[in-house]
């Protein structure tokens, strides 16, 4: 069996996946808050199929920035605090008014987001304004226009916001690629659209196999475990932007796995099995898929040793589906996900972020680790920041997972690490 | 208007919110791979209501850590290289076998998983092993047992998993308020049970406010602009983990926003308004609230100074039902969002990541910053790992939040920074 290192199977594993990119399918979804709330999981990490260029000006008019009066700011150029420009008050233009106009030598109360009246080129706050009716508690407007006092000189476009200044009409809006989170929603809603294109999420045909694995709520035999990789990879998928089809293979046959691919290959785009790539007899995933090409090798990590990945000939797939097989405790499966297949499948999805937040911290204990390979333990941080082991390295200490909150690297060749000593850790809770 | 440190808002937002963390509803989840791979949306960010107590051993028998021989240790005890221990051979053991037993001075080929032998109580790896059939091509087994050597003394427990060892029957599973994530639904999984209680969701009515907003896909007069708000704080809601009922009020009468809370509040748990909280004339969220109770207050940040919040009467709240309002710039809320009700919601779920991944980053470019306020600016990260700004501080660059992966931090005090002073950064983008 060939032998990798880490670094050299993500690598196979994101090339194996890279198609998946750019040969999807794409799906229309209509966007509206309404619709939002009533189906989040439709718009959970979508990804823009296509450009999307801005129908129009983003904000559609000019608008002001601020509560304060709409001025000409060429009239008040000569404003000081020991001689103020006094205008005579407009009427009060509010957020949704149309647009109206201002004559030579006035001002308009303007509320924050209300259309700048045609003829005013700057906004003067509030508070830097003194209106008439402040000046003195006898003052009444009389049927008479009230006036109002500036003592600076705005620039001009002084707390205005331009039409288009945010971006405008014929301008790319949101480029293809891009994950769509609140804001990017936000500002497709901005815009007006009510429809975009996006990439159809990646199907996964997910395959729990095993002769001891029963769902979970049946009775047990001895001998028999319930299949836990089934959830927790359908979960960690989910998570990851895919679909997924969850079809356990409760048999050592080779041809019962293989009909369940054959049944679920046309409608998936992605392969993942679990279990059955020892070096034992009966391993149904290498008796299977390694006459149809599929590679095993062993990885030089632990857990996660035995790993395999290949195109399988497939009805609906003209240059074979993509599998991936991942070894069957499920610490070494969900390990395996983290190190190759999520990373892959986040580059896909257009995020940004395909990495986990990665932080450097102090050991709380000493730790030995096989020099040989990249050992991933299980910790929680502690509020001194030093990261904590959690349970030990075997791969079948899943309640020790759950109990965790990072994951500890100890790199080929480290051996052993003292306390204190600092270590790359990922943040898994989010 | 009272003023506020940015903390002593996030602070009076979170003891608001606190009380959603115990008085909600709880209602049961049916977990299967199957159910989940169905209806994604009902298992994303699920917080456990009670302890979960493990209904049996996990592993629930003592198990194989490796494919090797099953051997009782102590008939090794004087095996080396020069002296080895030679054992007839026993029926293979595959996972899912029920469980046997090895007579004294056999050893039994066991594959990872399957159950341990009764009389074994060491597995030793297959490669340390020397089976009679690999001595010499010539030998065959002739009807006789075969046996296999072994030239070291295994420890006792030696690659066994022993029953119990991840978790003990009766022991906790996952304790309340812990988040539901891949592992966690698999060892729930894997304890066999089906079906566990979660707290009910936080129920949000988010009503954004303006006269002139519309709906996007509507035809917009001059003066009108779309609602993206609803579209932002919606999915912003539902990345933490609520449920969102999104009604708009585009009216400026206080009675209209009274009568969409009246309708909604008996089935939410807290109102999110957005506008209409400025100083000026006829803002219908203070016109409305204002006299029910709610404190509007000015926060030291930019966007988002002028912040709310409350309790206000309502059918079904005998407490009253929590209000925040926010200011009505798609920007100023979703900065309003992130700094005070997205900790706050995450806490309440269970997270055990409340806040945003923090960086400390120099800066691509000098930035100035009102001295008097605490300015959060929207950036990306350069490949060199400095952080750019992306648009002006002006918070109806929504489009420009849309490009950006992360947002900056511009204290209180700072005024200006130059290229290449580090500052604190958020990653937004997950």
């Amino acid at each position: 069996m060939a032998s990798r290192s880490l670094d050299q199977h993500a690598a196979a594993v994101r090339q194996l996946l890279a198609p998946l990119g750019h040969d999807r399918a794409v799906e229309t979804i209509s966007l509206s808050a309404s619709r939002i709330a009533a189906a989040p999981d439709a718009y959970r990490q979508r990804t823009l199929a296509h450009d999307v260029v801005s129908p129009g000006d983003l904000p559609p008019f000019d608008n002001s920035q601020m509560d304060g009066y709409a001025v000409r700011a060429a009239e008040l150029s000569g404003a000081t605090p020991d001689a103020g420009v006094r205008l005579r008050v407009e009427t009060q233009i509010n957020a949704g008014d149309t647009i109206s106009a201002i004559e030579p030598g006035t001002a308009a109360p303007i509320m924050t987001g209300a259309p700048l009246p045609a003829g005013a080129d700057a906004v003067v706050p509030i508070e830097r304004a003194i209106p008439s009716h402040f000046r003195s508690a006898t003052e009444t407007d009389g049927g008479s226009p009230l006036t109002v006092e500036f003592t600076s000189a705005p620039g001009a476009d002084e707390f205005v916001r331009r039409r288009g200044s945010d971006v405008a009409r014929g301008e790319l809006l949101l480029p293809e690629g891009s994950m769509l989170g609140p804001a990017q929603l936000g500002v497709i809603a901005a815009s007006g659209l009510t429809k975009v294109d996006v990439l159809r999420r990646i199907r996964v045909l997910l395959i729990a196999t095993g002769h001891e694995i029963r769902e979970p709520g049946t009775a047990l035999q001895p001998g028999q475990i319930y299949d836990s990789n089934s959830a927790v990879l359908s979960q960690a998928l989910i998570d990851a932007g895919c679909t997924v089809v969850a079809w356990p293979c409760r048999s050592d046959d080779a041809a019962d796995l293989l009909h369940i691919i054959e049944k679920g290959a046309p409608t998936a785009d992605l392969v993942i099995t679990v279990g059955g790539v020892s070096a034992g007899a009966r391993e149904v995933v290498r008796d299977a898929l390694g006459p149809l090409g599929v590679e095993f090798s062993h990885v030089a990590m632990q857990p996660g040793g035995p790993q395999g990945l290949g195109l399988v000939e497939a009805a609906g797939h003209p240059s074979g589906i993509p599998v991936v097989t991942f070894p069957g405790n499920p610490v070494s499966a969900l390990i395996s996900f983290e190190m190759f297949v999520r990373p892959a499948l986040r580059r896909l999805a257009g995020s940004t972020r395909v990495e986990r937040e990665v932080l450097r911290l102090p050991l709380a204990e000493s730790v030995d680790s096989p020099v040989d390979k990249h050992q991933v333990r299980r910790a929680s941080i502690d509020t001194d920041g030093r990261v904590r082991l959690v349970g030990g390295p075997s791969s079948h200490l899943l309640h020790s997972y759950a109990a965790s909150t990072a994951l500890v690297h100890l790199p080929v060749g480290l051996g052993h690490a003292d306390a204190g000593d600092p270590v790359d850790v990922w943040r898994i809770d989010d």
